[in-house]
């Protein structure tokens, strides 16, 4: 990776890495949006409306954050990816597996177990970055309480 | 694929072809507005910030033309499918392979001819769908008409 | 009939059909409406306040495309009769005959039957309109999307 | 008539009295919208523009105060019916029988003596609802002064 | 109880009972937005999303009760008191006693019953109010329809 | 007096009467609009501010209250008169005698002598118009209500 | 008259000579308000709803005239005195006698008459500030302009 | 003509005669906004102040029209001449020909007539893109639906 | 030329004088919207999409500038042309002649020329109505502030 | 205290300690919330009207504050406690006893000391959850810096 | 100085003596925005927050100024100098010396001195630019009435 | 430095610090807003609107910071100066030295260049606040975030 410059205060090897910290979760961020849509139009059942609509704000939240994730990432220097094939080649969690028209359950526990993974990769680049950037840490941790409470939404649902 | 229902006053074959028609064009949809962000992000030079600001809008017109598609995949009675695997998989068209930072020139150059195949797809899918639905082959009609619009924008940037 | 003037570019006799389709589609796009509302009003279960919601943008969506029925119908020359004896007059369809505190299936079940011969009888329309009148096609081919979109909805929840 | 609960403070037979003069006032209301929307689209002449414009906000006002009487028989434990056929059903008053096109004045007319036997039944209404429910009685109390009010808007343009 | 001042055309014993009483319907409208508040964070179940939703405009409705009424109670020339020991002193009613996660049936039905000791003491109140001030007596009104309404809403859930 | 019409239900003579009430309330609701404005233009002192512009939105009050009263006259089928000499013509009550460049004290003392007067009158109507149309006292007793509201504002500043 | 102070630039004679110049046209532009709010009320014919809707925006745009003209006396150091008696004393033109229900033709008529007067007494004025004080000038030119337009407005009416 | 391009599946001469058929569509629609104008500023009679007002939004929607018409033949590689000369040498219509101040039914009359001419060209171009561009058919599809509603509502006010 | 009245104030021949030179501004005025109009559709090269946006809130800003022009010539009783016809008629000035694809350096070249006479003859008119009438130079003279501004713009483009 | 579930990365003792820590929190934003409004109603002076409404945005700040802190509790998997009851129990601060209508500078005096504890616990309360979990102490440290400012703002009326 | 075009209709003589006056002006109206501000953070007292909310729009209010200003310098050809050491060089008018936490008296007192200067020399201005160019004259003529406007209120605090 | 107060839990030692380190903070987030308006003004070239427009949003941003920044320094009892010459005086950076019409690229280089040392001194700010008020860290933070966003933008101009 060369980078085109470095943020006035920080040496690029910290720069490097932190790039790399970031394109991960940029990665899974996107395909956060994707999976969350998916369930959008899947899901049925007695609470199709509500779980239908819940989702949306979702979308619109995690395709933000994957805005924030990639332009830190040229703030510092570095190329963000955003294609199809790079989420599918950065993923080092396990994909979203269920389609087809399920309930509204069965998409919100597929949902939950996505986001334990998705939460736990965020809380991980969190301590990465707290040595390496403080401005990225600081937007990885907006990111995860917002992860964090979207997740009590879906838990509230199945209790 | 087993169709949940079909819609009053369509059969059950039409249906089926429509579908598989409506999520090879729902999976570019999505494609091109991870392949316009990735673009949003990228591109450099004096033109910067009137490109990377061009391109927004055209995301939110394609991600809305993707939300579209796959709720009449799912009116039809069919499971649209919107996960990145899905993307991949259905591609039948050439990938975007710009990447890094590159110039406003080298990004649009490759997005036009990214929609010279999208555009090209949207009028054969048109043409087959006058057969078997008219309000998909609608849908899409409207869609096409945005894409073209856009694309002599880009056009316009080069010339 | 005696129309008061033709659009220019159409003939009378042409008109004269269109605008007996056109009043028909009026009558059941006005009724559509009252039942919506009478459904508004009188559902109950666990999913009350989503489907109490969920109805009222549909109501909305109804109401305008009666207005829009009839506005073309006066366009064409032809006087739309809107009170409530001409829903009963020009009822050719099954009338909706769920009344007082149901649960939200049984209400949606109905809904969605009642939808049945609204989406079937409004292709019947498109069909015979565009040998009429492009426009007037053009009118009834959106509305029938929409209803198509809102019957997915009521299908999802029973799902 | 069933009630499926009572108001706390209010008895039964009171509360079955209210909701049947509220369920006639609703018809009314709801064919006033009817009646409104058909001289909306009717009306002709030099003031054509100002009384087709005129007319909208009205039939908003109506529907909404349909919407609010609806809305309270059901708080009462009653069961509104909302349909067309509980409209003709219910009717004591004289059917509104304008039809066609026709000039301002003679809709404007129609509708003023229209208003006349809407506007006594809601008095008596209130007078009725005044031994019953204070709350029922002050939702028709501000139904009626809005009515009052767009009979005298009427009634100039005749003067 | 010495006021500050009266309004004119009212004397001071009738202003300080008025006031009495609007200052027990002060404390319990501030109680019920805690409450409504207590049940919008614990609930659970399918229905999660809806009810938490639903509860939400309950709370902004009865916080704006609360601040009507005490302004009224100023403007009778006393002095409310808005702390949450005054609501604990007041308390003529049986206290909210669902605590804890639990499912939104538990929560509405503990609710519907706090509510029918809130709607008639307000009931209470208006008949008293009366006898003393008209204009406090308009302001129960107005919030007792409101109380009743949302009654119906929460019991329609439960049918 | 000769009336136009005559709304359904009410008799001549009652009409008259309730006309005649609300003409005397139009006129001070017109001048407290044009006294406020002139307090507006010349209190001074260190509260200057917070008193310039708390009385604005009073004045847009009064105006609202008088137009729905001279409004109510003409639904009763009367005349209002709502020029300059009229206010000076129907005044019955004390004229506003503060002038000049004078303290925020000043000028909110003679405002709330002032606003003793309107209250009184406007209670005194409100007894009177009950008894003739119930429409009309529900309109003036919303105007005290608000006036009520207001004179507690500014004694509040004295206090 | 006692000057509070100057507007640095102006000396007093011309200050005071601006005021009472100012002061005349700020009673016209209050009385005019009034004016066009009694013709709102009282118009009545085909043109109804038209000519009423039609001045409101103006009795806006003289209320803003009024505020601004008696601003600009404080501003000048006078005090402007904007009480009903004040229009009856400073009343240089010639009444509005126009009174009851009448035609909006009449109406219009006697308001066209009444600008007559009220623009040549601002063009006057302008005449005279042009040598006292430019930026009172630029005021009241802004004032005709906007006075001259809706006159010509009227006399198209009467066309 | 010599295009820049063409749209992908388009050939070359069927967007050559588009786009003639287009620039002809664009200099009336030009035209209109000009003549619905001229009109706005020279009505004059009792119903001034409708006509003058239901013109600018005729005025805006054709002006959009026009921007869309004319960025179509942008789309198509053409290049749209929108010049005050393009409009008179493209005109195959007769020119509007009613000036200085007339009734308004002088100039509805006119107008109704101009859009005979207008309407049963843009059908008539809407017959010919069928074969030629879809897409550019749609457009004009659209933009005669709204021509012949705004006919009707001028025809209305002759009736 | 015979006015249909004069303005309060003036006499028939300033204004009719006044009248001869607001209309040769109209026309350029007119002329000046569907010249930037033209360059909005065809301009090209790397700043296309910068200069078309640039474009069109200065279409809106010489659109009102017209509408403002041509409403102050009904107001002085004259009668303004609106037509093509009159643009061309009275055009006292070159006319645009650039035309096709061309980069945004040549339409803003060509436009900067065009803006030289066009602000040289709304000075030269602002001059001799400073004689004729006040209000209207007042109008012309706001006019060429915004048009200066633009120009501005242009130039710094072309710096 | 048993949690229902964790946050990916948390364990459970540091979850409960946190949450132990926050409750705390919650009542007293919460009481807080009370404690504005009760100064709101009751706050008397030259200043009144400046400090009643600087009183109100704070209370809908601390209300959110309060909100946030009761949803974090229940994202951690525990259970908010949110009525009066609980405010009066886990009052670990002295209570606020300021009562009736007192002075504006009384109340804020009060206030201050009020907050001099609210401010000191938070700070308490972030240093102890930094060590618990990171997302929380974030959402506390945004509550503590904009009641340090609204400290700022009472402050500096009684300087 | 050397310009880089002039403004059609001026010369550069005009055009440079202009450009000089108006540099002036804008380094105040910079300087203005600056010790507002300062005002607005170190100002105390009982009428603290009505100071301080005061002082903002006015921050606002001279911030576009000198905006207006320095464009106007761009639009004559000229080049404006907006640094700090621009304001401090280009000062000829006595600096703000009020510092630290001080009553809102002083602070208002010292801004009417700073206004004194401030008024006196837009009015120098505005006289000298009447003989160079039209429109910067009209620019300062609407600068200085805002400026008059709020001394007014400043010494109204004082009063 | 004599502080008025400390912020509960802060001795005085730390808040002198911190209001020192804030301060310089405060001078060149003031100057920076002057310099990017004075960029605003004086840019030229093709991408003269881009980078024009660009740059007001960044203004806006400043701004803000400095206002927040002043009002920490208030909160924590220091008395920020915000005047022109106190930006002189604290200015411990390199003076913006482009003045004059110079291409966009030249502004942005020596913005980058200015923005260097201005991130570079808010993150050392950053690093000395953190042992001294976390609160007063977290406002800085957010500051660079913002920073390093819009070099970002600058630098992909330039590449």
């Amino acid at each position: 990776m060369t980078l085109a410059f470095v943020v006035p205060g920080l040496d690029e090897a910290s720069s490097e890495k932190a790039i790399a910290i970031l394109q991960n979760r940029l990665s899974q961020e996107q395909e956060a949006a994707l999976v969350l849509k998916h369930a959008h139009w899947n899901v049925t059942g007695p609470n199709f409306i509500a779980v239908h609509e819940m989702l949306d704000p979702e979308v619109e939240s995690v395709l933000a954050q994957a805005d924030e994730t990639a332009e830190r990432i040229a703030t510092l220097g570095g190329t963000p990816d955003g294609r199809a094939d790079a989420i599918v080649r950065h993923r080092t969690w396990k994909p979203f597996d269920v389609e087809g028209r399920q309930s509204t359950e069965k998409y919100l526990e597929a949902l939950i177990e996505y986001y334990d993974a998705f939460i736990a990769d965020d809380r991980k680049a969190i301590a990465e970055l707290d040595e390496l950037d403080l401005v990225s840490s600081n937007i990885m941790q907006d990111h995860v309480a917002a992860l964090e409470k979207f997740q009590w939404f879906m838990r509230s649902h199945l209790a």
